[in-house]
C-alpha cells in the first residue's frame, strides 16, 4: 500500500530551513481559501443564531443552494481534482486545511528540538459536553499533530493504534496548544506522543503507534 | 462536575418505546437544519471545485460574507443560544447534528440487543490519506457512537480513555457502519467497545473507558 518514493518527497518536512517553521499550509487571502473561510464563518454564525429566530432561514437556504448549484456547474472531474489536491502539500484536510470549512483550522510549527507545536481555537461547531470540545475533535487534532511530528522527524506513516487519555474537559473559545513528538522508531514501527493543553494545563494526552508508509497519491 | 439529575433526564435514551429506534435527531426539512444542509453541500462543492478554476471565487466569498453579516445581525446572546442548544436532545454536535455543517452527519439507532448501530457516508471534507477518511474523523464517529451506546444502556458518562485500532484504511464515499456496545459497569467506571465497518469488513475497532457523570447543562 505504501510508496516510499512518494513518501520521501511529500512527507519529509524538515528541509534544513530555519526553525520554528510553519508546517501547515498558510491560508491565502483569496481564491478557495477565502471562500472556505467565509463558509466556516457562516457555519459558526448559523449555529449561534439558533432555531427560535425571526430571521428568514428559508430564503438563506435557497440562496446557498443556488450558490452550490453554480459551483457544481464549474466542477472538474473528480480524478482531476484528486490529483490537484495531492500535487503539493495538502491544503484540504479536516484538521488544518485552509480550503476545508470543516477544519478549525489547526496551525502546526516544527521546533528545533524535533517536536511540533500547534495552536487552535475551537468554536461552537466542535462542542461535545456543554461549553467543551468534543472528545473526537481533540482526537482529530492530536492524530493530525502526530502525523506532523513524524513528518518533521523525517519518518512518517499511517496510524495503527491511537490511545487518548482525557484528563480534563477541553474548553471552547480559548487558545489551545497541541504538542507532538516522535519518540522511537523500530523497523517499520513508529511510536509517538501528543498533548493537548490550555494555559499550561494538560487536557488530553495521546500515545500512538504508526506503521511506516503511505497510500500512493493519485497520479 | 457531574449533575446526576440532569444526566438521568437527558442521557437515558431507552424510554421503553419500539426498537430499533433512531437515537439521533431527525433532520427537519426547513429552518436551521435545512440551512446547515445547504452549507454542508456548499463545503463539499467548493472542495471538489478546486483551486485552478475560472469560476469567480472572489464574488462568491463576498456573497457568503454578506450572508454571514446578515445572520450575525440576528444573533441572540451567547448564553441564550447555549440554553436553547441544551434544552432538549442536542441537534448541534459535530458528529450527528443536523444543525451542524461540520457533522457528516452520522445517524444512530438503538437495537433490541442493547447495542447501537449507525450509518454514515464520509465525503471529501473528511479525507486523510488519499481517497480515505482521516483517522481522527473515524475516532470522532466511534467516540460519539460510544456515547450513544451508554445512553441506550441507561448509564452514560464522559470519555476517560479511548483506544483506536486502525486495521484497514476507511474509504470515502461508501456507506460505513458503526456499532457500539456497553460491555461492563463497575462503580462509576463504564467500559465499552465500538467498530467501524464497510460491507462487513472491520476497518477500525475502539475500546473505551467512560466515567459516569456529565457536565451540567446551561440553565
Amino acid at each position: 500500500m505504501s510508496d516510499p518514493s512518494d513518501f520521501r518527497e511529500s512527507q519529509r518536512l524538515d528541509d534544513g530551513g530555519p526553525v520554528p517553521r510553519t508546517l501547515t499550509s498558510e491560508p491565502r487571502p483569496d481564491g478557495l481559501d477565502a471562500a472556505a473561510a467565509a463558509v466556516r464563518r457562516l457555519s459558526d454564525s448559523l449555529l449561534r443564531l439558533g432555531e427560535s429566530t425571526p430571521y428568514d432561514l428559508d430564503t438563506l437556504t435557497k440562496q446557498l443552494q443556488s450558490l452550490a448549484d453554480e459551483v457544481d456547474a464549474h466542477r472538474p472531474a473528480e480524478d482531476e481534482r484528486m490529483r490537484e489536491m495531492w500535487r503539493d502539500r495538502p491544503r484540504h484536510d479536516p484538521a488544518t486545511g485552509p480550503q476545508n470549512p470543516v477544519a478549525p483550522p489547526l496551525v502546526v510549527h516544527g521546533l528545533a528540538d524535533g517536536s511540533v507545536r500547534g495552536e487552535v481555537t475551537l468554536g461552537i461547531a466542535y462542542q461535545g459536553q456543554p461549553g467543551m470540545a468534543h472528545g473526537g475533535i481533540s482526537a482529530l487534532m492530536l492524530d493530525h499533530a502526530l502525523g506532523f511530528a513524524n513528518g518533521w522527524a523525517g519518518i512518517g506513516g499511517m496510524t495503527a493504534r491511537l490511545t487518548l487519555n482525557y484528563k480534563r474537559p477541553t474548553p471552547l473559545f480559548v487558545p489551545l496548544t497541541v504538542r507532538a513528538l516522535q519518540t522511537r522508531v523500530e523497523g517499520r514501527k513508529i511510536w509517538c506522543e501528543a498533548y493537548l493543553e490550555h494555559d499550561g494545563e494538560l487536557l488530553v494526552s495521546a500515545e500512538a503507534l504508526f506503521i511506516q508508509g503511505h497510500l500512493p497519491r493519485p497520479k
